[in-house]
């Protein structure tokens, strides 16, 4: 969107009725107090202005989409009306978007969807079989044989039970419940209704979601949109990111002062810290959210993405059941979706959430309010489908799809280590192994002319930095503080995702800004 | 979901630690205290039980998708396994859903989505080219030429400038801004994230939402999970379900003494009533909202189903703008949908929202809002964009584009009469003309007999009737008090979708059935 034609028209009377708190986002700070009071006189008309809207909107962000993000964009519009720069294209290295990075689709993945949403492609005879026995296994279990009906609020029946099946072998054999699987609008879809559910105060005090400092901003976005309260616990930069469990108990003793801690969400392989937990952390995570009677959040979407050797990824709902009672009956959601591991499929919308040791009433609840959302999309199902219930060995697209699969995993590998290495190797810049997800989360330290100029500009040093890389270099890159990070260290996000020459050519570039840099705030 | 299964697990143990509003849905009466009290003993794990979840989900309720509907998800599985019953199917006339009664897709909708979703498929000679130039111009519009990539929150570009095409042409050239147009998933995540927008209590007071009744659940179900307060007025039965400016007036002033109305909901054509309002009764509710500073939701996802000789669909828009000042200064939001129409995709999930005259300010907020939920999928994107930008004259798509889309609006309009005056010819029976969208809701006068029987058996007297419809016929349907209406009347929802032989076929159940009702409760 256009931010700066928006800003450029006539904004709001000011209604004075009811005050949120202030709003500090660049985009507010374009328009001064003055503007505002001449619009008031111009225009009394609205009924809806800045003052009266809802506090929570005012005050959530979310960085992966921010300020930044749209700076870019209009530089990308800029760079097509010919606009001369210091480069020829924006390097959209914040968000884990692998498609708009020119990773190819999987090709099983779009047969199957290509088959349910145009159903003559069943007489292609260059289509496989088992793309041809999953779409119609799809169809068969939609209304009227259509991706156009309605399906049941929860999925397609058949896609839940695949999907448990799937969490079944991978978890060596632990039993999972196809009717505690939620199929949703992404990952988030269900984060979002799982959080909407636990939002009830208790003995009159706010309740509280844990979160890790580094996050991935959905989570302070919601919270903050549902007016819950955020505590944070910081992840253990010094020991690969890792969960460090004194941390925790400092961080949940501070909180239940004030709030009412109901959920601990633990972002495993880490977004935006690239950290894959090993065993006995997660054991001790969920040790101690037993105790303190939390309900488990696993954000486990990037459980395909584990690249160093050595690393390996254990699920959140394994480890509880291998430990047995009381750990084993404790209630965990975990959520999985199709925009991330091999696939990329981020526009389509696919996820799913299980829910485990659920209160069967509070399950009903559950149902009942994602009815009022009708169904997620069946394109999204479909493509869920494909990632519960891929071809088998001895399937004709077996070798092709395990190929491709392996191909986009093996070179996400090596780009980890390449971005983990460049950033390792200039002045100033230390960063962890990306040992799974995809991204990675170097720290810098930023000169003190820096961060005084920054000051000057009102920016915060982190955000001060990533501008000037934007408009120096094109790259697009998300400051530390969008996800939270400890007080005085700066750091950034970026992806790992450009394909392997545009990003030797990103390190490139970005290697000689940071010089640059230093020399400019020296 | 199988509610049964749910039910006949054990239950949860009670916190007590706070007690939302009293839940008396058919799900939770099966659970009696004495079985919850048993449970707590032997579970003493769980955090989560439903004493101590979000109370407005306890609340809320969507009929569209309750406990009859469920029902009839079980009877059908009983069907399956071999149950004798009085029937053969369940005939879902519940909800909404084209394709799940039989309506074949659009072809040329489905041509596009299937070359968004395989682009090999432009390789095949069969698919015309205008279908081509659509999916090229979508995929054109992707980051990385895919519909993989995650699109602008608001989505895809070229797509939100064609819905603003498609709504100037469609209201003789009132200019529609593309930056004013939020693509979503079907018309409720628009309706959803702008009733969230607003949700912002006034001097204290609760933010309230004027709605019809009877309304369509969406609105009822938001409200209650948003915590805003709920403003319903009366349709006019005896005038075809209009609007009647001295209701909304009453309505408006009695909800003043103790919440703050910011909302005014409209459905036209109607939902579940059916009507489609004249311009003069247009023009008049504009004028209330306008001297009371209400915002204008018009909820229009039914606009191309209009049935009535001499009945016209008047966008809000159309009317506001041609009032002039001060109208067409105000502020309204209207809703789309691919759901609806002709075009019947409903499990896809397109839509999109409009929203005119809104401050940039709070237009910048609104955007920051949907960003966190990344974009909708682009499969309803594509066929938004079918939608929009249909095949024009001269295309090689256009007749028979034109000749489908009139099959199924005829077909509808034949049996939108067909319902309505086979239930006025049934004793008891009362329908107001079916004029537009995809539903009748008939009053019906049950026998006192009848209303006491239900009492005992702990049901509204509509939801008595229609349990026993159900399980006698295999009929679906929603009970009036889903939808709301004035007390000591019964009414019931049904969508006027069944293929013709169906219909005419359930219709005839429907009768006998209640002839029947009529001998057992005379």
């Amino acid at each position: 969107v256009n931010i700066r034609l928006a800003a450029a028209a006539v904004p709001e009377q000011q209604q004075q009725q009811q005050h949120g708190p202030a709003v500090e986002s660049p985009i507010n700070q374009q328009h001064s107090r003055t503007f505002l009071t001449m619009a008031c006189v111009q225009q009394q008309q609205r009924c809806v202005s800045i003052d009266n809207i809802n506090p929570a909107i005012k005050t959530m962000e979310y960085a992966v989409r921010g300020p930044l993000v749209i700076r870019a964009g209009v530089i990308e519009k800029e760079l097509e009306q010919g606009e001369k720069k210091p480069f020829k294209e924006v390097i959209r290295a914040n968000i884990g978007d692998c498609h708009a990075m020119g990773q190819p689709p999987i090709t099983f993945i779009r047969q199957v969807l290509g088959l349910v949403s145009y159903p003559p492609l069943f007489n292609d005879p260059n289509i496989p079989a088992d793309a041809k026995k999953r779409a119609r296994g799809i169809l068969d279990g939609c209304k009227g044989g259509s991706v156009g009906s309605y399906s049941d609020s929860a999925g397609i029946e058949v896609i839940r039970r695949h999907a448990a099946e799937y969490i079944q072998r991978r978890d060596g054999g632990i039993p999972a419940d196809w009717q505690n699987i939620i199929l949703s609008a992404g990952a988030s879809g269900g984060i979002k209704v799982l959080m909407a559910l636990l939002r009830c105060p208790i003995d009159g005090k706010k309740p509280g979601v844990m979160i890790p400092i580094p996050q991935y901003p959905l989570y302070s976005a919601t919270i903050a949109e549902f007016d819950m309260e955020q505590i944070g616990y910081y992840l253990d930069e010094a020991n690969k990111w890792g969960l460090d469990i004194a941390e925790l108990e400092r961080s949940l003793k501070e909180a239940r002062k004030t709030t009412a801690p109901r959920i601990l969400v633990v972002i495993n392989p880490g977004n935006p810290t690239g950290q894959v937990l090993s065993r006995s952390n997660i054991e001790d995570i969920i040790k101690f959210a037993q105790r303190e009677r939390l309900v488990l959040f696993a954000d486990e979407v990037y459980q395909d993405n584990v690249y160093e050797a050595g690393s390996k990824f254990h699920s959140f709902k394994k480890v509880m059941m291998e430990m047995g009672e009381p750990y084993s009956k404790m209630e965990l959601c975990s959520f999985m979706s199709c925009s991330k591991g091999y696939m990329g499929e981020c526009g389509i919308r696919g996820g799913y959430a299980e829910i485990v040791n659920l209160c069967p009433d509070v399950r009903t609840m559950l149902l009942k309010c994602i009815s009022a959302q009708l169904c997620p999309t069946t394109a999204g199902q479909a493509v869920m489908e494909c990632v519960v219930n891929p071809p088998q060995k001895g399937e004709p697209s077996y070798e092709q799809f395990e190929k491709e699969k392996k191909d986009v995993l093996e070179s996400l590998r090596v780009r980890a280590e390449l971005v983990a290495s460049t950033f390792n190797s200039i002045e100033g810049f230390s960063c962890n192994p990306v040992q799974g997800a995809m991204y990675a989360f170097p720290q810098v330290r930023l000169p003190p002319k820096a961060i005084e100029a920054a000051k000057k500009d009102g920016k915060a040093a982190d955000t001060f930095y990533a501008f000037q890389l934007l408009e120096e270099t094109g790259i697009c890159i998300v400051p530390g503080s969008g996800f939270g990070q400890r007080p005085g260290t700066y750091h950034f996000r970026t992806t790992i995702l450009p394909q392997p020459e545009k990003l030797k050519e990103m390190l490139g570039l970005f290697k000689s800004f940071h010089e640059k840099f230093l020399q400019k705030y020296k």
